[in-house]
């Protein structure tokens, strides 16, 4: 089997087991958001802020994933909520068996929202579903306009796309404009939040986004029986 | 065949092509470059200020690599050194075949030194041997001092870290005595500098390095005959 043959048969094969995790969300009403972007574009330091801001009794859980480290998962344990780290070794991405496997022994039934947090990569993570309900792309205000249009899959395939760390555009020669112009040339009706975890800066347009789209998920309809 | 036996065959076979490379590389003198960083980290940036401070008759050559767009190419064009585009459609990293068939029609009896940018990926690239003398990884205060740690596999492998936008240090979280040290506990003996391409600060340091790395890829041993 050649290489293109044996990726098709992995994604397949991820596919399929999204679909059953997809299904298992829909069941039990959570929300499952899939938060992709280059290494160091804040996806961490956004969720540290979002479990901050959520009311103590939310039932929220978190799965963080890195090639090594459990850095992240002790920085966003710190808020009370579970949280559990993904090591994928020397893997690019998370798949939808990593993300089986690490809810095992979790009681989903407790859960509302589900934030998974991919491996710092524009590229590979695009390409596997985790049963997701939305991704979410992040795109710092120091990196260039145009990475929209130089990893065109992420941008095209989220729903949303937070820009971050606004706090320093007076010190980067970032344009804001040129960068949503970019974002909505590769997909024209993707939502565009503008957010800094820094100053706080945005938090709330983000978390009446992440409200009104947990509200959206329960209206769902549930399948039969359940 | 697996995936695992799969991946390995087809690192093999770049294995292969990427020695031919460095022995052409050796038998003209040249000095072949590699540079891996995450998406937006400044390798386009400081690659426009290396060719700047260039002599205009040094001999020098630029290949650039990105899923989509020619926006590298065009930006490293303005310099007056040959410079080529290498668009991979969706693929995470270069190979040496991509580079060697991106240097056909080059004469490479003219060059002294090969710079080539990979794709923004702290991961993937670091597996593809592209035939270079060295790898050299970007990282960029904007991000978390713990990349070292978390992407530990381009940062053993790399022979130079460059410490880039270190005029943002007023205005990020940013320990740069930490990152330093993460780096080393990776790869003790890697060398690493500060720069800035945007103040234009540790690159007179920058361009040291490069000179006496030509120096010595010159000093190696010929192969007999040539």
């Amino acid at each position: 089997m050649n290489r293109i043959a044996v990726e098709k048969k992995v994604l397949n094969e991820n596919q399929v087991l999204a679909e059953q995790l997809r299904e298992r969300y829909r069941r039990l009403g959570i929300l499952c958001l899939n938060f992709i972007s280059a290494p160091g574009s804040g996806k961490t330091a956004l969720l540290e802020r979002t479990l901050e801001n959520m009311d103590k009794g939310s039932r929220i859980a978190v799965l963080t994933g890195d090639l090594q480290t459990e850095n992240d998962a002790k920085r966003l344990a710190r808020f009370g909520f579970p949280v559990r780290q993904i090591t994928t070794g020397g893997v690019c991405h998370l798949d939808a068996k990593m993300v089986g496997k690490h809810l095992e022994d979790w009681r989903l039934e407790d859960l509302d929202l589900l934030l998974v947090e991919n491996v710092g990569n524009l590229v590979c993570p695009s390409s596997y579903d985790l049963g997701e309900d939305a991704k979410i792309v992040l795109l710092s205000t120091t990196e260039g306009e145009d990475k929209p249009l130089k990893y065109p899959s992420i941008f095209f395939k989220s729903e949303l796309m937070l820009l971050t760390k606004i706090d320093l555009l007076p010190y980067v020669p970032f344009k804001a404009d040129r960068a949503r112009e970019n974002a909505r040339r590769v997909h024209p009706d993707m939502e565009i939040i503008d957010v800094s975890s820094t100053t706080g800066q945005g938090l709330d347009r983000w978390m009446g986004w992440l409200a009104a789209r947990q509200e959206k998920a329960k209206g769902k309809p549930q399948s039969v029986g359940v």
